[in-house]
């Protein structure tokens, strides 16, 4: 089956539109006709080979939001005419500890990610800028009536990216959650860590987008670009989820936690970072990482997003803006996910 | 009342023989006449100036068994002839929301430490290097009659150090817990871990300990200094405690953790130290730090050692061994723990 696609030819290059093949729906497959796709950070990163060489062409896109027009002859979990979401990873081993323990994220022989990975068949992965993909069923999930499918495809990725942490460690009523960064990931975690009743904290560079925080249900918003925020704040949060990828004054933000408090990031910079051990020992705090999350809690995700009114701010943009979009993505000029409208590919 | 003590006069310079003044005992202080004092990497590190100037002269002990010779007039935790101890702090603000919650080692108002600290009441601590002592009642552990005083004395801060984060981070049956370093804290880590039941691996530099790691309760023991060490046990703990003050090569050790686990610092080394965040996003790991722990908790230390029978390996010392003693702990030339006998002072 040959269908339209974005495509970056090789790294660094613009996107071009491009034809490339889906493979026959298997026995536990679903076939999906892609309506949105959301850009995220992580695109433009592969595309321009910041994570290293990738298997071009590369078609990005793993915040995905379709419809369901074939079914394998074994799959019970979806049927023609649900409409289903498709995240980072399209297949694991499905066996080892923690694929088992339901973080397939964290499969031990390797999760396979949605595009520029290799599949378990050998096949090279081809992600959400296109008009239909096939996907395993098991890694499929459902999108509930109650979210508007455009705002859906970003929880795709921003979305579970930080509700993984939120709820992992534990934000609810209570508790006080700082985000770091109010960009595509930052502005989902200030919507959910609200919704789960956490009192919330945005920590951004400057005031500039200030009255969308609070819009979004942040009770604070304070400049990080202003020392006296660290002086302030300090001490006072259970919980930090960093959502920047640059590299941060780690001791500073740090020092921002209570006795007990956890800093996530869920970005991973390039460069190490580095850190006082006192900045830990000083309070019995946490440095921690999170990916993602597994399939299990991204339907966990989107059933509370659902039944909380929550769905990412997008711009929608056709297919020949997805260039334009990834400069303006660069400049931070974005409020606060594109979603591709695969309709115009 | 004056007393006889080492101190070190300056920075660097060895200790010696002097007598100190301690304070009347107060309504709610207890007068303990010192029968041993452990000789801690700290109390080096402090008369060597590494952690900044100091009140000298100073005379250091943060590891005090004893028996209480005089009570106040409120004290009722405490009688004259009970066997007691003293660790890393003698008093804190009792008010803070840490101090409240049994944190008392992270007073917001900062905890005093037992030597060379500001007391609440301005004047400067001494500590265990000399024959007595007075402290707050409830600074004061009540040492079970099950321990042996002379290994019970380096429980007061290398157990506690080392029981708190077993404990916070359920180190127990069916846990995989690794302790780095086989020296004064790693070795009480060692029993203590195995004490509750995790299945404990020693990593250290070489094999030479290997023999006295097994002995005291490890199940597996590597040497770090051989790479395939971190091939072989890839992904498998679900906590590592690092005694080492030295930097460590954290990537590699986070390397070892499985999903969710944690690597936790009780030494604190000078310089900073890096990371690559992926090793920690890749696995939901976290960084931790951990300072003693609570009153409340290092009774409950113990109590639990002495229920199951465990105290310090110990090299008892006269007073006039003391420096010598300092330079054969920087050679890591003690099995495990020097703990001075006071009545030579």
């Amino acid at each position: 089956m040959r269908v339209n696609a974005y495509a970056a030819p090789a790294a660094g290059q613009p996107l071009a539109p491009t034809v490339i093949e889906r493979r026959e729906v298997g026995s536990n497959d679903v076939l999906i006709q892609i309506e949105y796709a959301g850009i995220c950070h992580s695109d433009i990163h592969t595309v321009n080979g910041d994570w290293g060489p990738q298997p071009f062409p590369v078609v990005p896109g793993h915040e995905i939001v379709g419809v369901v027009t074939e079914v394998g002859a074994d799959v019970s979990r979806h049927r023609v005419g649900d409409r289903v979401g498709v995240g980072c990873m399209v297949n694991s081993c499905g066996e080892c500890a923690n694929c088992r323990a339901c973080d397939e994220q964290y499969c031990l022989k390797g999760m396979v990610g949605t595009y520029a990975a290799t599949d378990r068949d050998g096949t090279t992965t081809h992600g959400g800028y296109s008009t239909h993909v096939v996907v395993d069923s098991d890694y499929v999930l459902s999108v509930p009536d109650g979210i508007d499918p455009v705002a859906a495809a970003p929880l795709l990725c921003a979305g579970i990216t930080t509700y993984a942490p939120l709820r992992h460690w534990n934000a609810g009523p209570g508790k006080k959650v700082a985000i770091v960064g109010l960009g595509g990931l930052g502005h989902m975690g200030v919507k959910i860590a609200h919704a789960l009743g956490a009192e919330v904290t945005v920590l951004s560079q400057s005031l500039k987008k200030q009255e969308d925080g609070l819009r979004l249900g942040a009770d604070d918003y304070y400049a990080t670009s202003d020392p006296s925020t660290f002086e302030q704040l300090a001490g006072r949060f259970d919980l930090i989820v960093n959502t920047v990828s640059a590299g941060i004054d780690l001791d500073a933000y740090l020092g921002l936690l209570a006795v007990d408090g956890t800093l996530v990031n869920v970005g991973a910079p390039a460069e190490p970072l580095s850190l006082n051990v006192f900045s830990l020992i000083g309070g019995r705090r946490s440095f921690a990482g999170s990916m993602i999350g597994g399939i299990a809690l991204t339907q966990e995700m989107l059933d509370f997003c659902a039944q909380h009114g929550i769905g990412a701010e997008v711009e929608v943009i056709a297919a020949d803006q997805i260039n334009q979009a990834y400069e303006r993505v660069l400049a931070s000029d974005v409020r606060y996910r594109f979603v591709i409208d695969t309709t115009t590919l």
